[in-house]
């Protein structure tokens, strides 16, 4: 016997009558807004060629670290999952036979994010109405595949049926933005912009680096000298802002920031260029050139973005058998008040610039993110991210920062997924969790309702606009 | 339209109606209780002199960093706000003009406890019923300045109106105590008592450590080397004793302490009055210092108070144009069992110490502070202090305190402001929290009910005396 | 006038009225299931001879390092208490004087764990109906010393009573297990199984390490160089694995590991072996020889149990005076992902291994552990630890750790204890506080009806006989 799948409308609500209450009146007006999506990692292919997705697996399993990293966790192998192997060895082919596996395992994500965002997907975006297990796995495969088969399905079609009214993709330094131009260039209205991410032409410690930064110059028309490699970031950027691009993203090990001499860091990347460097040489790099992205910052006017403190790639055999990206990059303790000093004697208190934090470590909230996104004038808090963008995550964010940093340093809402369908499950939770949060106040009376009201939509929907500037 | 302002006799209750109930009950027994204040930063002057408060904006923004720092981190500038310059240039020095700033951001402190202590003072201590914004910015000014002019709103008049039984200043160890004096001689009846905070003359960071140390040990009639030094300490506690004092208070980078042996004291203590020492030498003394501390308390019954791990004047440019304690210290990481052991070694056990541990760092609550005040007779926890003196702060500290510490291990309610108005207004956010938590465990079966009653006046009154000796 | 004492059957349930429905009804299902009790200190003695216990005190206070700490923090005296000294100086014999102390000062435990064990004990096991306090002490102290003299009362008759499937016991590595034996030979049918706990020979910073060592390898009839080392632990897991065992346990500074060649090892034992090493030298054997475990685990099938981060006997009087597991152990800041790299490079991915992590740090919970679990095969959690099992230690647990991991990734409950009449209390606890969140779970929308009802099974017994192979 099925069982039924229903996404109830008080899903994510307090239970509390009186709470709930304030808490529907407030989801019934942000329910509907727009999406703004400022940061996220969808393929611009997508929107550029607007192709069908592939199949069931394919969209939903095999691309999803969230979801394949708990099966592994449990002991199916990510070959029978359908992950690619880096040698291109043979791993599972047929989409319904890891569909299959997928279902038999779905309780294991009881509790968790994903399987609310499944759920919403399966329910809301597919219309089915049966919970998948092993006896439902076929039923369910067989609707998303043909749904997938038919154009209501293409990127574009569902872009535009989720009300999104701007999202931001991530490309590299040495991308040529060839997709953004087409999606440009072919007349859809669909806004979709890019973002800077110089990750790999700023960290020596990547074993590319030297190559990078030579193909970046090039790029750019630059000698791969210091003030070559500084005037290649300010035209890559400027031809990232040509493709739509308000904001650069730094993906670093740390919050490491440091103000080299022009003599230093000449010296520092030169000595980069030639070899490899120290794992102290490499952070000062890294330090000196995040302070460079807020000095280009101030001047172009582009937001800045940074996600710090990822042990990548944990896992040495799933590292080396299948790649990056693979469910194993595991969060390590933050330190910001020390590693952002640097950066923030220079240009914390610009008006120019506004650097949005983000972290994996939620002990610095209260202590260390809060305290600075409540004084610092360029300083804003990023949302709840990755493992913390779920129910509980975001009730934590919002205990954590509120009282120290008010509503006003944050920055709405980030989606961050590079798995399309969960955009709208992502937001859905997102705003069901603020109006949450907010009914709370206003049942506790810490907060008038007329003023939750506005608060609601400014996180759902004005603060994300506002902070990157879109 | 203007809209009401008005404190619902059940804010910060829960709202579920039994566990409401319970807290509304607990409540009433503690509402009326004496107010004892035993840490904060209030002017002694205001009670020797009674002299009226100046305006609406010296009142309630321009002396407090919970206000200015947000509208700063918001962009308004400081000056703006008539908060003064090192060098004496200009700032608005209009108070209407400063409130109808504040007023237009009013919405900037939605969520934080500023905002809970500032309606509290509008509508409780001066009678206003409407909400300030932008359009009432004048009307709140007119009640509030005409309000000050009147001899109900003098500091003695206001002491006695909020029922203060007893509040403790903190003054320096260089401070004549004339202002205590002068209450004293003054007749009034009002109980304000000092405490020693000594920073000045332990810190060898303190570019005037030196000079700080000659005019301390002068002042107690003293030669500047170490043996006087200490004596110079246990003569002036003498002091700060005769001027009411029962409790000291070390505001240190860390909680770091130490044991030299004499004769490393006695040199370490040459070195320091030489001129500049290492940043490990500097800490050594302030750490071989707080044992000193605690061995005088043992000795002369002082309550000894440890507020460590803050990053003080974080951002270079507010310190450099408006000096210290303008909103920009950050919390640091902090690690009390490895800092602390050289002291519990030594006075951990002795029945004459009370040693009451501070944090800005909410991880060592149910990590190191409860179990250290769980075992050691000495230590006892305080309250919620600075960024955590708020709902979900106070929330944060009994459920993560309580089940390893116990009620009995901790001291009440610290204010620790140095705006008096939101003296009552913090006592009253703390008590009903506090009825809210027991409220809670009522509900749940976890406390029975008359249990909580004793418990609710224990932290509203009777813990604080005890622990502080009041 | 005595107060009543009765357990509310509601207790630890949300005072929500629906939640509380699906609570009871959840609880309903799990309260009558079997007790597994896979890790704890119970004394294998009891069951093999089955004396009755001593007297109240006894009991209840001297072996109770929760009780007698808390006493001890407010100035009572452990000699008061009876904890009997090294040195054998002369400390309370009166059992019914050392009740009286411990009865007067009974609301000390008001909203702590202990209170809800003991008065668990006091109402359940021994039908007491009046709270402790010191009008009642008599009164108690005679109802649980007559129990105690009857056979109902006696070691086998109690596990009987409390429905105990199985339980764990915890022996040293030298450790004849002979009570073990004698379980089995007397034809009782109570499965009382030990586990392996081999850090006196792990641990190069034991006094005793090296004399250990020597009797270790003996008496496996094994030279004492590190190749027999090795063996004398395959052989010595083995003859526990003959006593039931089917894990080890492991308390360890930190969750250090590291792998050695073994040049490096043998050359490290050795010197270890020769004489006192340095801390790093031990920190290595310690890191090295988990690994070893971790090998070993992977061959013989025993579970692995990790317990890092504790500061034993950190009160240096005590320790001196009354010895160790004096209530004094303070936890200190954890760290997973660096540490614990070396053993998951080699066994991580291992599906003979469960490694199940502890931690007293909950900021690990969210941060790494939760992600570690969620990923490796190998990575199991452990439930919360000691201090933290408790209500909001539990609640914390759940709310931090689900969301990444899963509940599958978890192994239920321990009840880590040898107080042996806290076992059912402990188990009452947490099979509440889990129907309580997945109440929660439920009322929000969460998770299905049907789901959490499956999930409180597991939780209170399947996992844990699952994770520990019982």
């Amino acid at each position: 016997m099925t069982k039924p799948l229903r996404l109830h409308p008080d899903r994510l609500f307090p239970s509390d009558p009186a709470t709930r209450d304030i808490a529907r009146a407030l989801h019934a007006t942000v329910r509907d807004l727009p999406i703004v999506s400022p940061h996220g990692h969808t393929d611009p292919r997508w929107f550029a060629y607007d192709q069908p997705f592939a199949d069931p697996a394919q969209l939903l399993i095999v691309p999803d670290h969230y979801v394949f990293r708990m099966l592994y966790s449990q002991g199916v192998k990510l070959e029978d999952l359908g992950v690619p192997t880096v040698d291109g060895s043979r791993v599972e082919s047929d989409p319904r036979a890891i569909w299959r596996r997928f279902a038999e395992h779905y309780h294991l994500f009881r509790g968790t994010p994903s399987r609310l965002w499944l759920d919403w997907v399966f329910a809301e975006a597919f219309g089915i109405d049966v919970r998948l297990e092993a006896a439902t796995a076929d039923h369910v495969y067989d609707i998303v595949d043909a749904a997938l088969k038919t154009d209501a399905f293409r990127p574009r079609a569902l872009f535009e049926r989720y009300n999104i009214e701007v999202i931001a993709t991530t490309e590299g330094p040495l991308d040529p933005l060839d997709h953004h131009r087409a999606i440009r260039a072919s007349g859809w209205a669909g806004r979709v912009v890019t973002a800077y991410r110089p990750d790999p032409v700023m960290d020596p410690d990547d074993p590319k680096f030297i190559d990078n930064v030579r193909r970046f110059c090039a790029m750019a028309g630059e000698e791969p000298d210091y003030a070559g490699y500084l005037r290649a970031h300010e035209k890559r950027r400027a031809d990232f802002r040509e493709a739509g691009a308000t904001s650069t993203d730094h993906g670093h090990p740390s919050a490491f920031t440091a103000n080299l001499s022009l003599e230093e860091a000449e010296a520092l990347f030169a000595k980069a260029m030639a070899g490899p460097v120290s794992a102290r040489e490499a952070e000062l790099f890294r330090g000196h050139m995040l302070v460079q992205m807020a000095r280009m910052a101030t001047e172009d006017g582009m937001v800045m973005q940074l996600h710090p403190g990822v042990h990548r790639s944990h896992n040495a055999a799933v590292r080396e058998r299948f790649g990056r990206d693979k469910g194993a990059d595991i969060p390590v303790a933050g330190e910001f008040v020390q590693a952002l000093k640097p950066l923030l004697d220079r240009y914390g208190n610009d008006p120019r610039l506004t650097l949005i934090l983000f972290t994996l470590d939620e002990d610095v909230y209260s202590r260390e993110l809060a305290p600075l996104a409540g004084h610092y004038p360029a300083v804003k808090l990023g949302p709840p991210w990755w493992f913390h963008d779920s129910p509980e995550g975001m009730r934590r964010f919002r205990e954590r920062m509120t009282e120290t940093a008010g509503f006003y340093n944050t920055v709405g809402f980030n989606d961050d997924t590079r798995a399309f369908l969960s955009i709208p499950a992502r937001h859905d939770v997102a705003r069901r969790m603020d109006c949450a949060w907010l009914a709370q106040l206003v049942a506790e009376h810490r907060l008038e309702e007329d003023e939750a009201f506005e608060v609601a939509h400014a996180l759902a929907y004005d603060l994300a606009k506002k902070a990157y500037r879109l």
